[in-house]
């Protein structure tokens, strides 16, 4: 992992500029009592790593988007694994009534549908309010009819990054992303076993733990 | 200059390091009785912060010279305004039946009620399943009956951090807030204009923006 070490001078330097911003080069060097050549190569890292910015004829401002491979990194080296939640599963033979109960005792948004502890549909309560406000009868239908079947689920394995995660759930337009375990049966055939979920709720989560600090 | 709170494992982890640096995050892991994959957050976020040095193939020192959070600052930075989205919004008396085709055809998870302009009440997918497997004709009954309603709902101004509308979602455990703006009558009575909505989805959407630094 790539971090940016800076020196107690560029720190000093950051902590002026937030202070006087706009502030010129020639200002800081007063203010550190250094001459401005001095402060070139200073000036210089802090602008390439996008921490200050440089303003023409105006000085230097504290830039609100810093370095691309510190924030890139450090959120890139987060896992599914790490912030994956347990997830529902039912048997797709369940009514779709049983499932909307189902769904509320266990206040979630997305409930995966496994065979045999295979993941073979996910159903989400958009799906199921669709149903509901229609003339059929919930009691009846089984949730395997009305489900997303396989292989049209997006999902992704536990040591993948949380931001593929995250843009998988943006780009799918979904809420809530198995995760998945691929084992081979006898022959050969790809068998996805469902050992947990990634929502927008993990990743909210997971933005305000970042926050936190934790 | 703001200040970064450490959990408690993150200063266990400056104190076994300042003891026994270098030290491996395996050797730390140890020491913790945790996962390697657990202690990767904290690692990242003292190092980030300069607190630690990992020097590469020896282990994590101590740093005398702690540096600024960029992570913290960047994210503090960012306003409910620059990520807020149009919100939907109805009125009181709409039924619910209505309401819920509005719903899907705006394809959001939360509808905001309003009254003359000023926000009287939310209701969401999940209240709506609860009426719609219920034997109510969903024709006769006006979404108000439904509703959470004023004062009751959690609420954040454009000019609040992101960061503060991701933390009343995950503490009110609600998918989106309305994003609104004070003014006053003539009776000196707040009234709470409906200008925004932030959800679950915009902060998932920020947090791939972080990662692609845009």
């Amino acid at each position: 992992m790539d971090i940016i070490k800076l020196s107690s001078r560029q720190e000093k330097i950051i902590e002026l500029v937030k202070e006087h911003a706009p502030i010129t080069s020639e200002q800081l060097a007063n203010k550190l009592n250094v001459t401005r050549a001095a402060l070139r190569p200073d000036l210089a890292i802090l602008t390439m790593t996008g921490i200050l910015e440089a303003k023409p004829k105006v000085g230097y401002i504290y830039s609100k988007k810093p370095s691309y491979s510190l924030i890139y990194d450090y959120i890139m080296n987060i896992k599914v694994k790490d912030i994956m939640s347990k997830p529902v599963m039912l048997d797709e033979n369940t009514t779709v009534y049983d499932a909307i109960v189902y769904l509320f005792l266990n206040d979630v948004g997305t409930l995966f549908i496994e065979n045999k502890g295979v993941l073979t549909g996910a159903v989400s309560r958009k799906d199921f309010l669709k149903i509901a406000i229609g003339s059929s009868d919930m009691h009846k239908i089984p949730v395997g009819i009305i489900m997303t079947r396989m292989p049209n689920i997006v999902f992704v394995e536990k040591e993948d990054a949380a931001y593929l995660a995250a843009q998988k759930i943006m780009e799918h337009e979904v809420d809530s992303l198995p995760v998945v375990e691929r084992s081979y049966d006898e022959s050969n055939n790809e068998i996805l076993k469902i050992i947990g979920k990634v929502s927008k709720t993990n990743i909210t989560r997971l933005f305000v733990k970042i926050g936190e600090n934790k």
